[in-house]
């Protein structure tokens, strides 16, 4: 599997799929992008991202209205919010061939699992992105800070078409890896977004550095950080303890940042809620945890977000 | 003790202490309000109370600017908010005589301590009011729900002064009754104060009726109640477990109420988070209670209110 060679479709193509899209496109990979807002605008200026003080322009983009005038691909790249996870019930079937691979970039847990049980296991593929993107117009994305991406299999070790996928972003300039586990690395990565995308919105805009500036607050973030600790291993991923302890400590360089759910609620978008709190709850108490304070942010989320719609 | 015959200050004369104090004076005490804002109002008009249905005028009210113009009183009522406190230093020594008894109306946990440790213990008794009130105007109240009285000694049972108290409330016709164990009543009041409240701020403005219509957050509404009743019964009262069943219960006729918390919390004004959530964690916590639900709705209303100056 060679990405350079192959189809690739991009669905919901916000900040990450425009970006990450983008790029592969720019680094000649032959990308088709479903667009809906900015569809108009990147058919005549194509797309523009901003990183790292330079700007990587990609005039000519395949943009589409429809999966049906796309077709069939090999690779199918999901950046949909995860709150518009049933929209890909129309939307995927016409890019389905028979061998047709799915990666989702989505946040939190539960996607890799709502692509399997629809389109069949063997399909899926999951990344995390490390990043921090903005957009800033239409076809216009601001790429800020880090950008880094960890691919894998649904319930699998990385196959040779993750390290594919890997040698392909890491052509386009994106540092890139395969992990083995990629579940694991989802509990990695919600250790940091439970408590401090959570908190953010519940205490009315706490910025990273208001939760570490506050003892307090600081230990019910490290007090929510072990409740998703003792639920990842009882669902057999060991996390050490020294990982949560890091997941602080390295916040504190984060400063005033805000958390991406923040800047969803601030600006009124769906926040995705169960994806980040909900479906992390549900299995730790499948699988015996205690977790009274994931339970209480997870409810008071739920109520403060409802009625915003995907 | 005899009211009528007793020279009284209220201090903090908002919507609880013209409400309270305005109807004791209809009755014929001896009232005298300090206060800021409806000075000058309430110097030229009175004070108005709207309360059910019929319009209570007290035309001709004692409102002065400083204690030092009210002098040594009998009894002093202290309604203003707890987030205020610091301000008492100051305020109350020019009301004191040797026998001068202080009745604090104030919300929650550690004012009655607070005033114990300056004052005297001795001097100090507490009432919870169950009422429903709304400043409209300088010196205009709304009186819309309930208004009942509860009042007790600090560390005693209730007194003979305690009794004259209620006597005067009730010829004011106020609801009035005497506790025997004032802290007591205070946790049953917090029982429901502290999950709904809190949760109206935490969820961004969730009424009573948005908790209990959604099961995963009236069960949390619940567990918080779980907790400071288990801090309770550490702390030596006891209260029943369908106690706060019917605390859940009652609340389905409030409706759309908006706790008072939220409307502090909506029009900017301070929020009595050390007097509501901090001092009964900090109890619990010392008496050996676990409680992770409290202690998070803690902190994250200290960190959402931050700012709100008394």
């Amino acid at each position: 599997m060679n990405l350079s060679d192959m189809n690739i479709a991009v669905v919901g193509s916000g900040a990450v799929g425009g970006y990450y899209g983008g790029m592969l496109a720019h680094a000649g990979c032959k990308v088709r992008f479903l667009m809906r807002a900015d569809l108009a605008a990147v058919r005549e200026r194509g797309l523009t991202i901003h990183t790292h003080g330079e700007t990587v322009e990609v005039p000519r983009v395949d943009a589409f209205g429809t999966t049906a005038e796309i077709g069939p691909v090999d690779l199918v790249i999901i950046a949909l919010k995860t709150t518009a996870n049933a929209a890909l019930e129309e939307l995927l079937p016409p890019l389905l061939g028979e061998k047709t691979a799915l990666l989702t970039l989505q946040n939190g847990l539960g996607n890799e699992e709502f692509l399997a049980e629809r389109w069949g296991g063997e399909r899926v593929m999951g990344a995390l992105c490390f990043v921090c993107l903005n957009r800033t117009a239409p076809g216009v994305i601001d790429h800020f800070d880090a950008g880094s991406i960890s691919v894998g299999e649904f319930r699998r070790p990385a196959s040779p078409r993750v390290q594919a996928v890997v040698d392909a972003f890491g052509r386009a300039g994106i540092e890139s890896r395969a992990v083995e586990n990629l579940v694991t690395e989802r509990w990695r990565k919600l250790l940091w977004n439970i408590p401090f995308n959570g908190l953010s919105i519940a205490a009315h805009g706490a910025t990273v550095a208001d939760v570490l500036a506050d003892d307090g607050l600081r230990k019910v973030a490290r007090d929510l950080m072990d409740e998703a600790l003792d639920a990842a291993r009882r669902l057999g991923h060991e996390i050490p303890d020294a990982f949560a302890d890091h997941q602080i400590d390295r916040s504190y360089s984060m400063k005033r940042y805000k958390p991406s759910s923040m800047i969803d609620w601030q600006e009124g978008r769906p926040v995705e809620v169960e994806a980040i709190w909900g479906e992390p709850w549900r299995q730790g108490v499948a699988a015996g945890a205690t977790m009274p304070r994931l339970e209480m942010l997870y409810r008071i989320l739920q109520q403060a977000t409802k009625g915003r719609h995907a």
